[in-house]
């Protein structure tokens, strides 16, 4: 009998991101691991020769014995899950589309295109939408759907109830950011040991962008950025997997203490409601601790899925301050991904 | 032929700073370490046996040997660095003041108190009169001086050529902040290895205030706090030695940003002009590298007494955006004392 | 419906150890965690209060609202897991034994006791049998049984196939172990980051002695040690959990590679052939990549039961040299006491 | 006036060692950097932009404006420092020897030829004379003269004295390397971060032979390698500078402890004895503290020359284990090259 579930593809294949995607999909209900792509170097090889796997599972036995594909559209399924270096994602995530693929784009080539959703299902599912505007998906039926960058999207999950519920006007944030979310090799030894890196090339410009948008509104034709005012400083630290983020707000209107704690705890949207296999059953929790969140216990909560908000507090400038910190390769990139393909596949967009 | 060095003492001498004190003070030209004191648990001991020295220099031969007293002013010389626990200064540094010592201090129990000068001589010479307010001075000639804390100082130096300049309406600031600056044994390595711990106590409340006690101004009466809102996210990550913080101002007037880094680059002030031993030719050095200043590559900045400031940007909610670098356990705290107590000397009050 | 589980209690829970017993015990089939006691600071305080959880795993909710119980036999349930410093084991666990209780310890107080067995139930599972000659086994029916320090089990696991299937005449360890090993708050940052210290308090003498132990022969009266030369190196390193060893061994008789690394792969023992619950399928992997076992990849292999072995070669001064990792505080703890409690359950001293 | 010193030239300048030379080489008194050559890609540019800079010293701004030469010995000086890859260093080295340059090399190319001397200077000066076999010192005055692996290095300096008095019949050595070792990038920071890699390529070998070549006879015609067993264990941790070993010794003849510390402290030797400027005062510490050496704490005794040993105790295979620190960019590279050529121009090989 054959499975029912529906055959993916992974671009970039032996990459950190490439990595995560495989480690997740192994038990996804939906998806199955059907081809893998990645460079040329690579192409041909077993993967689970090819691949330095940096993760603490083992690979999936099936998926080490898999030959890995060339990165061209020919034999590939019909859903593709990109986790490739912006310069190549813009020029093969197109091929892809333009050949019939739902191209779910972890790259940051074409989030800020007008026509390319750029999404995080709780905050903005109604932005799928805009894809219906992609040339490729009137002429072949595919389209690229793509996730916010790693540091922003635990942000704007944080976010998200606060808009909601009380508007904002103004944002200040500085990251801590983990190494697994510069890839592999990535960030040299000699460069974090004992250090901190103030400078992440293109990370601030991504945040600020990246935010507005996903924050904003999709009218008939587009969608119009969120006008608050918004500044990052992002930093790499030594820590694996997590990025850490102090946070400061000015909100629309006043609100007390329990109001903000309340509107992150309660906070549900479409993936919970949809029951999206992938999404936390809270994608908020605020702890009450004094020092949390903190990466090293608490970036696995809810399988990495959960974004985790600690420490609000008057905030001398704006209103409030208080600390994010998601996980960086799961909800921050292929988790991220995958959650986006589920809302696709639930809104009809995989059939 | 006897030592024409003004003998001077430490309190606290087995913690972390009072290894860097002494440290620094094994070639200081004016200084020569005479007593030591510490815990009654080490009372009695020979240093080099009673400390757990954790600097990458060898404890000085000469401080080995040197048998630890018991924490009170008989038999103490008149010079007394003081680097104790707050808890603790509290109760001591009166007493040695009421005993005629001139105390100059790294603890936090007195920085706030308004008879007490809190001073970076870069920054706030001319608050080092308000010692004449205090009772112990008129009584038996004992005074006590302070110094910010760790996270404090590299904020106040950086900024003290921008308010001189442009004035200072906002500041916004996360730092990233070293182990060392928790003491030993401080952070348990459990907390910290691939970690960051997003709450200090009392740390926030410490930079708010003490920025504003720095930078205000001394009327005949006492310092008025600098009128600027503030907010301070503190973490610490593991690093250790050397506190990043990332900053964003709002300026009193326009500056473009070459006038901005000409004013960090020139800024000389009182230890520069009088030649004061540990005083850093050049007080601040703005680094033009892209991803600098990093604690593992630019703490050391002359001899640790040197703030390193780095990419200066625009921000999106405040005027400016940059980075800044000091050593927190020399220029943030033993250094931070030595220097207040050389320009004791230099204006007399040691004699 | 009344639970059908056997209950135990903790001594010692709210330390490192003690929480990986409540993290393993939270989904185990047979035991139920009934009572926990630490120190009389604690005692009286909700679980969820009074530790400070070093764990990525939540705090199980039922027993952070569990009350501490002090450490004394009154009220205390049947079977007690005791993760106590050697000081306070010394003391207190044979009061729980004389008051009739099993007491599974990890401690270090009675491991090397001629009547008390130390156990590892792959290795040495017929040495249960010397619980009998305990005076309180015969007074109470209660009793102590040990697991080995966390240094030793690993080592131990990995050279028993080679016991059983060549002979042991010489060993050389050098160990590289982890900073959770030391307990909470343990280990000082300042003393770890970017350093090894080759130093561990009576690390050394206990691996020699318990290996021998482990090793040894049960005769009717006692354990007669086993024979061979042994040299331990103890170093402690900047890594979570996981302790990797470099081992040296001379054999008994010649062997080829692949019959050793045959040896450590198809090795199975008592808990594989009783189904323990925890025991690993396979209590033994070697890995063939070059470059492992590695504490960050593999440590938790087998849900951390598993022992990594890898880099089978030849020895220039004994016959050959491997790398074995093991998890610290789950093999070579907590998960070292479960299984033993498992394995006397089966044998019927829990009843 | 013109400068007296040598001038001096730098293969592999823009490296992790290349950079220790020309920090080293800042305050020579013998030498001068007058050249540095790269890779064919920074060839042209100025050092101060090619490089990337891992050392916390600033560049040396002299050095900073100079222009890097293509790696060819036209326009070379007679005295070069080579820091270069294996690989390159086959191809390379030959071409400057043959060009009539003293090649003082750190490169593992030529270590093992039979006719290139492998040197400590404390430890075999006399093997220099083997330079006279080389063809190219006939014809044209040039040679390759060799330091050792940065892992064997420390090792050897500590075994001299011990070889000296006793003999050595047998070693065995587990190291922990720091990942300055690697080079630049090196060793990826998802690789070491809480982790212990079991292996370095090559790195067992290499220890192992030249150990022996090292420690072995220059008879008239070529060095007969030492006698001794000898096993090495290579491991990689995550210390920034500073590689730790575990070593086991089986002597000659009977010693007692105070024997063997005696040995290491006076050991004095030909760089001592010509007061050459680099030689360190004494080779060897032992330090009496029972956890020492550290890489934190003793890396940078004898400004990075001194070996540090420490832990002097019985071992139960062979006789005698302790520990054993060297900084290994400076004793173990560096360091090692340019106390060889000022031993070379103290016996006149450099005129």
């Amino acid at each position: 009998m054959q499975s029912q579930k529906i055959p993916v593809g992974i671009l970039g294949a032996t990459g950190v991101v490439g990595q995560r995607f495989l480690q997740m999909l192994q038990e996804h209900p939906w998806f199955e691991v059907a081809w893998l792509a990645a460079s040329d170097r690579s192409a041909g090889q077993a993967y689970g020769e090819a691949v330095r796997w940096r993760l603490k599972t083992q690979i999936p036995p099936a998926v080490a014995r898999m030959t890995i594909s060339s990165a061209s559209p020919q034999g590939a399924p019909r859903v593709i899950f990109a986790a490739l270096d912006a310069a190549i994602a813009r020029d093969l995530e197109p091929q892809f589309a333009a050949a019939g693929c739902a191209v779910v784009s972890n790259s940051s080539a074409f989030r800020m295109h007008e026509n390319v959703p750029l999404v995080i299902p709780e905050v903005n599912a109604d932005h799928i939408a805009l894809l219906e505007k992609q040339c490729w998906r009137r002429e072949s039926g595919g389209y690229i759907v793509t996730n916010p960058n790693c540091s922003a999207i635990g942000l704007v999950v944080a976010l998200a109830p606060l808009q909601r519920n009380f508007g904002i006007e103004s944002i200040f944030v500085t990251t801590m950011q983990a190494v697994s979310g510069a890839g592999y090799p990535g960030v040299a030894s000699l460069d974090i040991l004992g250090n901190v890196i103030p400078y992440i090339a293109k990370e601030e410009e991504k945040m600020e962008e990246e935010t507005r948008k996903l924050l904003g509104r999709l009218t008939g034709e587009r969608v119009e950025p969120a006008g608050f005012r918004m500044t990052a400083h992002c930093n790499r630290v030594a820590v694996e997997d997590g990025h850490t983020e102090s946070v400061s707000v000015k909100l629309g209107r006043k609100a007390a203490p329990d109001e903000i704690i309340s509107a992150f705890n309660s906070f549900r949207s479409t993936p919970q409601e949809l029951q999206l296999p992938l999404a936390p059953a809270q994608p908020i929790v605020y702890d009450n601790a004094p020092d949390r969140p903190q990466p090293r216990f608490d970036v696995e909560r809810g399988r990495g899925m959960t974004v985790s908000v600690g420490r609000l507090r008057p905030c001398g400038v704006l209103d409030y301050k208080f600390t994010v910190l998601s996980h960086n390769t799961i909800r921050g990139a292929a988790g991220a991904a995958l959650l986006n393909a589920e809302l696709l596949k639930v809104q009809g967009y995989l059939s």
